[in-house]
């Protein structure tokens, strides 16, 4: 029986610099300013904890079909993928109860919608951050 | 009964440009370049699903514990929180099995220290992105 041990470590720091905002690191990595949003008496303009986690979604289903596709040889000229999580109260407290990403894949000449559809649900079933969530991440893919 | 019909929607976009690399944004806010990081084979020095998932739980942390720390009238001067998010594979799939989060809180002189640990406790007990989670997550405060 093959062993599968590997595991993989993420390490972040934030750090309050003053109102509701402070300023999230990761080693080598841009620093990325994050606040409390509007909607909880925060900022405008600036990244929350909430578009952070959406986030997390959407880039891990496009990252993961990146990969998918590589391997499959699927030829493609575009992907951009829309994500709306929804925020609700679940016995009085706040949770995302689901996220729905639309993925949009233009797909060189001559290649098979029917695949590269294949290759995204693929790709979300094997998605680690959506494995992480208990939120209802569904995929509605468009090929064109 | 009282009927809490609230809820909040989080739109973000992910646009593939090049190679294991996409933009992130949210209308009105920065764009984040986001990429496969390079242990799956993508790139170094920039953002990636497994951070931001990390950095969306420890930023949680620290917005809900700055609204819990006004609303108690906790006087403090510095806050800083290192996270850690641990990949594993479960079932033969990857997924985030604990996220520990290691604040340290600065006060102010003469606020108790007891006080405000509790109070970071239940900011964690509240946050929206750990309720979210199927991600264990551990608290660690450190006040001084």
């Amino acid at each position: 029986m093959e062993v599968r041990s590997k595991s993989y470590r993420y390490p972040t720091t934030v750090r309050w610099t003053g109102q509701k905002i402070g300023t999230s690191s990761v080693a080598g990595k841009p620093n990325l300013q994050v606040a409390t949003p509007p909607e909880f008496k925060g900022h405008e303009g600036i990244w929350s904890p909430e578009d952070l986690f959406v986030a997390a979604a959407n880039s891990c289903l496009m990252t993961t079909f990146l990969s998918f596709a590589e391997r499959a040889g699927l030829g493609f000229t575009a992907y951009e993928s829309e994500a709306e999580g929804l925020l609700e109260l679940v016995d009085g407290k706040f949770m995302f109860t689901t996220i729905v990403l639309k993925p949009k894949v233009t797909l060189k000449p001559g290649e098979d919608a029917g695949k590269a559809k294949e290759l995204v649900m693929k790709a979300e079933a094997n998605c680690l951050i959506s494995n992480s969530m208990k939120t209802k991440v569904t995929v509605e893919p468009i090929v064109s």
